[in-house]
């Protein structure tokens, strides 16, 4: 069994678990305050062209959201979203655990737009009675988003432009990041570009060659209060924060993180190639390493024999939509296989 | 100026207030414990044709919704409800305050259908990560909905079979119960009716003829546990419990609560069918105290210098859609002032 | 029988009454937007001669704790408090429902002592891991306290300049302020006093004269910020605003509210002579409207024939101490027949 | 410098590092649903000799806790435990920020007794207005205690029956469990042993050899209702839930977790010999892996130049009490090395 369905089926990249070997005996200092944590922070700051920005590294997705968002937003105020957005359908409510409405508006292939966000604001400020609602105050966009597009640099502009204008955060989800900043679809290609964009972002290591972990960036100074008080609270302050600071700084060393990215996205260009010769119909027009194909429930069946994908949705009697993902540890024999078969 | 914004306007109904000044010297114990509530209560029981129903009164809607959502869920649970809803939209997040969704569909009018349910449960289920989804564990609807149109009979048990199928509690905001049990568009007429087809619900009182408050009722067993508690944390167990005691012992003896919001329906009716006759679109088909009429801008400037009204919505640039309420107070010579005026 | 368990048994002043009915059928804006609420707000302006305070009144004294505390808290921070303090013991975890802890130190005669913050302010400070403790940031207290007890003008200014020196807030709890500003055991005698020395306080009204309501103010800036916002997501704004307006532009007129509290501690005095001469101890040496009292089981079971009391504590097998209270509605020949009966 | 200020200093238990590298590339479903997770969880079951019980392994200490109250109260309870408890003092307010009171108890060096729980139950139950009050629900207890010492079988017996009676749940914090098991202190010395006397409880990985993870045991059917979705709520589902998987496989097999607490609980035994044979005075009598001892100021500063302790408390002007904490990974060698200077 050849496993597609997600991003997140091996461990990790072979040069982090070297280093967490070869530095298992040393003895070093709790909750993120050990020198690999350092080296890895000061490694981003770099990588964003920026001194003055904190980095906090956490476990997991839902729990850098959660601590994120929570950590902004005052009692009475929500986070605008797209309704595919992870924070609204798989955190099982995270976010309104922590008394957060999240605000939702209709996507285009994933995405949210600058008019999106602008009418929601101009609804909010004209409604007769705007103090019985909801205050928004973030938007919350993915890059990639959850069907495998891209932002370019102009429409997160306009994003970051209307979030000003309205004295909103903009705080990007990048649990995938890696795969979508060697996107074809988008000219966002570094940590400098995302972070000259936004209020916040994170760089995601679970689905992007680490064990486990995601990189907290904060780059507007009112969201850097007392964060790790924050963390404490939500129970994200992992006693050896070194396993987090050595993963992000093998990733961030020589564009280790890029490459291993960059490779998974060629397979899955080379997997989308194929699909469309054989005149599959895909869901989506992803560039990075998910790919969205509608396939007849026969061959799918037959397909399972051999291959194993994520089912996205039914789209009639006879077809699924199913999600076929690359990734860091993806082989191209595998991918060959796959494509000989389909 | 005569208003007709909304129906919390004037004070209470007299025969309230007399009660009020003649009780006024006796020592009753607090918290709701006094001879006025357990009356009430008395009354209620009988108009629901129920003994083994609990009834708490609290002194507003928003306290009311987020006392009952909150005590009948678990964290990981959400409510279901129209994206009109009241509480997804002008109770400024106090469901998620409580720290639950609230999961939204599409409304038809103001409502919400069984189908419509019945895909959200098929799509939680049927979803590979279901245990990444918030649970959908009750149905919040309103009577009459913020629409002014109500559920007939038909209506209401489809829903309540769907929900009794998929184990969610139903839930029915009453904040303007009285105005929709004697609407035309419904054969949900008295207390009994709606009492068989609901787990929970709530008798307005603040807009159907009290200075304050609102008797929710509850049906289902399971939700009866420990209420009390859950008011008093969330602030909600006043300590004269007499005043919201004393008002519906009033409300609810020789039908007042029915009369004076039969009264109010009338003019609805009296206005709404003046409104017709004169060529006016409404927005909405509604029976209930709330009439939706769209305005030529010009003609409602030159309203406006006698009336108030709510404006519920732009149109275009000449025309806007605005709310006129009449009340348990409403008097029927404005009504005619109003008419002759439009 | 004649009751003295509290003191919200009986209705409200009569000139409160009468203005509700007088004003009845008046068409007044939703909210707190009323004339009346206007009128009372500045009212309280002038008798705190101050200008630039908020005031914002609200139903019952959990819910002007819990929005009040949660509005200036960010997640992180806690309330610190004493352990009889009414937020720590009967408000059934109202604050924590919010997601705060309430920081707690020994009474003594129901007070903290600015000494006691200062020590927890160090242990906090002083702690290697104060990130991963909740931080202090606001003290709460009550005037009077649960004991009945007050603080003096030397006492409240010491706990406030405490306070402003570790950046903490100071927010007193005056359900029962009335009755504490005319007692003997303190120079803080005026609205004026007890706003000099603290950034928010409420006057209450439930237990002084009104049918319910208590009027928070916010005296430091900070404070102030969208606080209907959080009003309403806790179910805190009453759509009939004017009813709590009415009674607090009432109270506040001619001195009123102080009259009536001047009256029930006079009485309560006549009774604590009364007892103190009859050789019965005290519990706490109180100057307020609540004595307690040590009396003998058989003593106390021949009185409660006649009148009822609040069970305090138990002393030990043959003896309890009951509270025993006057209120604005006391009548000075029952407290006489109380006395006899001594 | 030999750090002894904590025992989460190094990385992990060779034996685990070896099989993550060893199975790095293999494909294995995500969120705990992997072979090694159940694997793991199947060793556990036969080590606490019940089949019938659930197990999850989350990232972290402060995690486990608040998934695993918040998931076990209503919002209107809360959770006994003594004065120095780590959910009381060292974790942020993670319980309070779910919503639940922390009721405290002063502790025995570090323990609870039956006594105390039961009055606090009486407390509650006889109070006129328990309905005001946080009803308790649960008893937090740590075993070891924060300051080394561990409960016997009678005492915990004593103290899991006083539970019963009440309907309190009891949940055992086991972050060091594995040195308590192995303290002279306790005739509790398996998993069988704790899983007898309690409702949930947790065997802590990160102090215990692992890089991080906890294993929480349920026990009682109705505390493992729906739990998953709690966790995925708190941001507690692992992504490459194998991770904690692998490491609670190798630590089960073959006592091996037994076998390394056991080897740093025997050097802090000669530790303390030393020390005691020194003359130092010990803050607690403890059994287990950390020593909590008196020591001169100027005598501290001479061995922090060689060593790192934790600050645990000022003694006095002259005098500091230290926290001295041997792990899994401390050598003889260091501990003679520290002997030698003290």
């Amino acid at each position: 069994m050849i496993r597609f369905d997600c991003d997140y089926l091996e461990g990790a990249h072979p040069k982090i678990l070297r280093k967490i070997v070869d530095t298992n005996y040393e003895q070093t200092p709790g909750y993120g305050n050990d020198i690999y944590t350092k080296s890895a922070i000061s490694k981003i700051r770099k990588l964003c062209n920026k001194e003055n920005i904190d980095v906090h590294i956490v476990s997991c997705g839902t729990q850098v959201n959660l601590v994120a968002i929570s950590s902004a937003l005052k009692p009475y105020q929500g986070v605008i979203c797209v309704d595919t957005g992870h924070i609204n359908v798989h955190e099982a409510g995270a976010i309104e655990a922590t008394g957060h409405k999240v605000i939702i508006t209709k996507n285009k292939n994933g995405k949210i737009t600058s008019n999106d966000i602008d009418k929601i604001m101009k609804d909010y400020i004209n409604d007769g009675a705007c103090e019985h609602m909801v205050m928004p105050k973030m938007v919350f966009i993915s890059f990639p988003t959850e069907c495998g597009t891209n932002y370019t640099k102009d429409e997160l502009k306009s994003i970051y432009d209307i979030c000003k204008k309205y004295s909103l955060y903009l705080y990007i989800d990048g649990a995938r990041l890696g795969y979508g900043l060697v996107s074809k679809d988008t000219d966002i290609n570094t940590l400098e570009d995302i972070s000259d964009l936004c209020d916040m972002f994170y760089i995601g290591g679970t689905k992007c060659g680490a064990l486990f972990g995601e990189a907290l960036i904060i780059i507007n100074d009112k969201l850097k209060i007392d964060f790790r008080h924050n963390m404490k609270q939500r129970g994200a302050l992992l006693a050896k924060g070194r396993m987090l600071g050595i993963q992000f700084d093998v990733l961030m060393e020589n564009d280790l993180y890029f490459k291993i990215c960059k490779n998974a996205v060629e397979l899955a260009m080379k997997l989308k190639k194929a699909l469309l010769d054989k005149g599959y119909k895909l869901l989506y027009d992803s560039y990075s390493n998910q790919q969205f194909v509608i396939i007849n429930n026969d061959k799918l069946n037959e397909l399972e024999k051999d291959f194993s994908f994520f089912k996205w949705k039914i789209i009639d009697e006879n077809n699924t939509a199913v999600r076929i993902c690359t990734s860091w540890a993806t082989v191209e024999e595998n991918v060959d296989k796959l494509i000989e078969k389909l």
